[in-house]
């Protein structure tokens, strides 16, 4: 691919996970609806396997949160190029990013966890169309019991 | 009713609650935003009843709680079909599904209840037009300690 | 400002805080895609001060809450004001408004506490564009363990 995001990637020495299909309930992992592209929870897992089963705070540190979040948000991208037809180039603008971390009570580093993703989406679309709006919040569980799960919204062309 | 989404919830023996307007702060069951339609998160209640009140993992099993998300599905459906003047086959799409689910700590099944509600939407739909993107994530505590909360947002016509 | 949503503050006797923008990961305090403008979580901050540190259930009464949501979301319009070049008339439609709410487990009067951001919309923006399609869920933890985070997607023009 020849395009101004993959030649980011390639730069960054960013690769990318696969792009895994949910196996329940005939969900979808992205949804396109009008000019909006809809990413599903994505959970930190790196081909099929999941480093992140925990809790931030108990199984792992912040530090370890922000790679989780980084990972789930790679998964994000990896499918956003599954949907796009593998041309990156044609996301407008992430318009949202939402990251709900699996915490321990009262563990308030949570933005902090989330960086991990909303830096990462920076750094591949760029400051004008990688800044997002974006929602945090500290969660009891989790699918799998994984440490975060990140969604986002993207417009597209 | 004649349509095509009508003729599946009888033939599947689906049947719809009353759309029961929030009592509260003068906000809404749904909204519509262009060609959007927002349903407010849904609980599991039965034209005023509410059969599931407390956690998932302590009061109810993942079972009942995929019954409990299923009962707050069919509360979108009739608040869609309310939003539609009664014509399900305006849903373009079903594009994003969320499900909190009122869980004990580390309660790692939160997926499996909320298939409860995306296997809905795809019978009721049909997998083109029902099958979505979604996000799913166990919670401390929800409005009057109901199990789940199940909110979409629909592209319709 | 001599618009019909300004009037109505100077009514209301509202004041609008400061809109501060968010310090890290380069992320963005509101984001317009196509007609949508999407404000991040807001906190319970009143020009750099946090006075809502803590639980709703533990450290503040469903009441205090209840302020608290009102200040977060006082924050979501501070952002709109800035994002519209300071023309609040310019909002078409309050579309969707999600409250997570720092609690105890089992806290079921999560509702109530949202009401406090919910209500002032209404007041702000009148019944027919003020009233929204809402989500609430009670919380483990929040950013700098605040009280509470709205959010709100917006229709704009």
């Amino acid at each position: 691919m020849s395009g101004i995001v993959e030649k980011r990637l390639r730069d960054l020495g960013v690769e990318l996970p696969e792009a895994i299909e949910p196996k329940v309930a005939k969900i979808k992992a992205y949804n396109q609806a009008g000019s909006f592209l809809y990413v599903s929870g994505q959970v930190p897992q790196w081909n099929g396997e999941m480093p992140y089963i925990g809790k931030i705070g108990r199984e792992f540190t912040v530090q370890q949160g922000y790679d989780a979040a980084r990972m789930s948000a790679l998964n994000v991208i990896a499918h956003v190029k599954k949907a796009l037809d593998g041309d990156l180039d044609r996301v407008i603008k992430v318009a949202k990013l939402k990251g709900y971390v699996n915490v321990t009570q009262d563990l308030a580093e949570v933005a902090a966890v989330v960086n991990g993703a909303s830096e990462l989406m920076v750094e591949v679309f760029g400051q004008e169309i990688g800044a997002h709006a974006r929602t945090v919040a500290g969660v009891s569980s989790m699918p799998f019991n994984v440490a975060i799960e990140v969604e986002a919204d993207f417009l597209v062309t």
